[in-house]
C-alpha cells in the first residue's frame, strides 16, 4: 500500500499519549509553584513566609515533609524550621553545623541534591530520625540563595508516590528555592525597617525622658507593662503594634514642657502642674501631621482621661476613653507609684497593686486593671 | 491484516504531535511567568515594580507594548505607566476616567477582556493612539486587584504574531496580574512604613527644635539644601537615604543641652559655648544603639568638624571628615548666616553664597561647597 516503515498504531499512540501525560503533568506543577509563589509573596512577616515556604515545599514536591534550614550566622549553624505535624518542637531544638548532614553539606556546597537511599550515604545525619522516630526513605534538598548569599537550604522528605525524587523535582525545588530567597529578603527587609523605626522612636522617646531626672527607664516599663496587660485582652495583632508605638510616644508632649519644671525636686503649683499637663495634647500635636501614626495618637493624648471624668485633656468619662489610652494610664499610674520621688517614697509593687484595684471603675478601667493584675500574677509584670 | 480502522501514521503523528506543541508551548510560557514574577517580587521599590510588571505584561503577552494603569484615588481617574520605547512622555500626561476607554470598562467591571478589533468597539478610546500615533491593532487587559481592591488594570498591546490574542493568552495575564497586585501590594506597605519612620523623625526633631526659638524650620531647610546639594555630588541613591535621616537628625543631641542656653538671646560665653558643642555627640550617643542607623550616625557627629582641623567635636581634618557631615556642615552654615539671630541680623542668599565659597577649603569641604553652589544656582536651594 505504502513504502512507509510499518508502525503499529495504537503503540505508536501509546507511546506519545505518555510523552502527552509526562508534560501535562509538568504544566500542572508549574501551574502549582505559580499559586505558592502568589502565596509566598503576599506576606511580609518573615515568620508567616517561612511557614509558607515549607508547606509549598511539601506540596509541589508531593511529601510527607517540608523543611527550611536557615543559617545562625553568629554560629555558622543551621536551625530548623520544620512542617511536620506534631513534630515541630523536638526539630526546632535540634541544629545542624554547617556540612554536617544532607542539609549542611547542600549549604557548605551550594549544590542541591537528591538522596533516595540516606541510609546508604554518609552524609545522611540520623539525629533528627532518632529524637522524632520519623523514618526518612528519601529527601530531596536546595539551597537558599540571596543576593549570593546562601542563607539556608530547603528540603522535602519522603515523597509520597514510593518512587524516590528525581531530575524533574529538583529543578522545580530550585525554582521554588530562589521565590522563597525572595519572599524571605523582603520579610526580612520590612522588618529591619519596621525595628528601625521602633528603635529610634524609643531612642528619642528616651532622650526626651532624660530631661526628667525623676522619670529613667519610666517609657521603656510602661511600654513593657502595656504590652503584658495588651495579652489578657482582646486586642488584634495590629492594635497590639499601634498600642505599643503609643506607649513609646506616650510622654514626648514633655519636649515642650520648661527644665525648672521638669527638674523641680518639689510638689509642684498649680500654675506649674497645669504646664505639665499640656504634655498630653502637645504629644499628640507633635504626631497630628504623621497619618500613618493616627491610630497611635488616642493612647497619647488621652492617657491622662480618668473613667469618672476627672482627666485631662478633655475630661473624657469611661467608654468615650479609647481602650488604647486606658492601658497606658494603668501602666503609667502603676510605674508612678513604684518610682520614687523627691518628694515621696515608692510603694512596693504589692501595695501599688492594691492601690490599682481601689482606683478601678473610678479612675481607671476595671476591665484593664483585671488584665493588668493577671499579667502581674503570671510574673509578665 | 487486522480489523481496526485504518489510520495513516503520519497523520495521527502530525495531530498529536501539534497538540503536543501546543502543551510545550504553554509549559514554556509558565516557566517564563515563573521568572518574570520572581523579577517582579524582587523589589521593594514601587515605581520599579511598576515598571517590571509592565515589562513582565509585554514579554509575556508576546506584545509591542505593555501598560499598567493605576487609579488615582481622589480623582476617581487612571493614569498611564507605559512600556513604550520613546512614547512614554505623551502617555504619562493622559489619563481616563474610571469607565472611560478599554481599560476603563476593565477597572469599573472588574472583568478582564480581548479586543482584537478595537476600530469596531465602542468603549475602544481612540484619543491614546493619536497622541502617540501609534496603531492598536488588538488588546489583552485585565483588572488588577489587592484584598478585594480594584487598583488599576495591566493590559498588552499588539501581539506580535498578527493572530491577535485569545483565551491562553487571558489566563495568564490574570495570573501575571495577580503577582502585579501581590508586588505592588509589598511595594506600597514597605513606601508606607519608609514615610512613617521619616515622618515621625522628622516631627520629632522638629519638635526637639522648637526649644531653640531661634531657629524655626532649621531642621528642613539643612535636610532639603543637603539633598539638592547631594545632587550634584556621586552619591548612591542609599547613601542619598542616609543623608536624608542624617540632616533630619543632625541637631537631636540639643535635647540635652538647658533651656536657658539655647533660649538666650545674647551671645553665649565660653562655658555656655562649651555646652552647646556637646550637641553633636550627645546626638550621636542617642542614636549609637540603633544598629540599623550607623550609616546616620556619622553625620550627625561631625557635622561641625572643619576641614582645617578647627572644628568639634574631635577636630577631624579634611579627608577624615565624612562625606555626609561635609555636606551637612555647607547647609547648616548657609541656614545660620541666612537667619537672624537676636545679635545679629540674617545676611543675604547672595552673600552668605559668598561666604561658603571664602570659607571653601579651610572651613568647609571645597567640593560640596561646588556642588552646593551648583545646586544654588540652579534654583534647587
Amino acid at each position: 500500500m505504502s513504502s512507509e516503515p510499518f508502525v503499529p498504531p495504537k503503540a505508536l499512540e501509546e507511546g506519545v499519549m505518555n510523552s502527552f501525560q509526562l508534560i501535562e503533568e509538568k504544566t500542572k506543577r508549574l501551574t502549582l509553584l505559580t499559586q505558592l509563589s502568589q502565596i509566598l509573596n503576599s506576606s511580609l512577616d518573615h515568620r508567616e513566609v517561612r511557614r509558607r515556604a515549607m508547606e509549598a515545599a511539601t506540596q509541589l514536591m508531593n511529601a510527607e515533609v517540608g523543611s527550611l534550614l536557615l543559617i545562625d550566622e553568629g554560629k555558622d549553624q543551621l536551625y530548623f524550621e520544620v512542617a511536620l505535624g506534631g513534630q515541630e518542637e523536638a526539630m526546632k531544638k535540634m541544629t545542624l553545623r554547617v556540612g554536617e548532614g544532607i542539609a549542611g553539606w547542600v549549604v557548605q556546597h551550594g549544590i542541591p541534591l537528591i538522596v533516595n537511599h540516606p541510609e546508604t550515604d554518609p552524609r545522611f545525619f540520623k539525629g533528627a530520625d532518632e529524637k522524632t522516630e520519623f523514618k526518612t526513605r528519601n529527601i530531596i534538598c536546595a539551597p537558599v540563595t540571596i543576593k549570593e548569599r546562601r542563607i539556608g537550604v530547603i528540603e522535602a522528605i519522603n515523597k509520597k508516590d514510593r518512587e524516590g525524587f528525581n531530575e524533574e523535582d529538583l529543578s522545580l525545588l530550585m525554582v521554588l528555592s530562589d521565590q522563597v530567597a525572595i519572599a524571605l529578603d523582603n520579610a526580612r527587609l520590612y522588618q529591619e525597617l519596621e525595628e528601625m523605626f521602633f528603635q529610634t522612636a524609643e531612642s528619642l522617646a528616651a532622650a526626651i525622658e532624660k530631661r526628667d531626672p525623676y522619670t529613667g527607664g519610666h517609657t521603656q516599663r510602661v511600654t513593657r507593662y502595656s504590652l503584658a496587660t495588651a495579652r489578657y485582652l482582646p486586642l488584634s495583632p495590629l492594635e497590639i503594634k499601634w498600642l505599643k508605638i503609643s506607649a513609646v510616644l506616650h510622654d514626648i508632649g514633655k519636649i515642650g514642657i520648661d527644665d525648672q519644671i521638669l527638674r523641680k525636686p518639689d510638689r509642684l503649683g498649680p500654675e506649674e502642674f497645669k504646664q505639665i499637663k499640656e504634655h498630653a495634647a502637645k504629644g499628640a500635636e507633635i504626631l497630628n501631621p504623621i497619618k500613618q501614626l493616627k491610630e497611635i495618637i488616642p493612647g497619647v493624648k488621652y492617657h491622662h482621661e480618668q473613667i469618672d471624668g476627672s482627666g485631662y485633656p478633655e475630661g473624657l468619662k469611661g467608654k468615650h476613653i479609647p481602650l488604647i489610652a486606658k492601658i497606658i494610664a494603668v501602666s503609667d499610674t502603676f510605674d508612678a507609684m513604684t518610682t520614687e520621688r523627691p518628694y515621696r517614697k515608692a510603694l512596693s509593687r504589692e501595695m501599688a497593686l492594691t492601690e490599682l484595684k481601689r482606683c478601678s471603675g473610678t479612675q481607671l478601667d476595671q476591665r484593664v486593671v483585671e488584665a493588668f493584675v493577671r499579667a502581674y500574677e503570671t510574673g509578665e509584670i
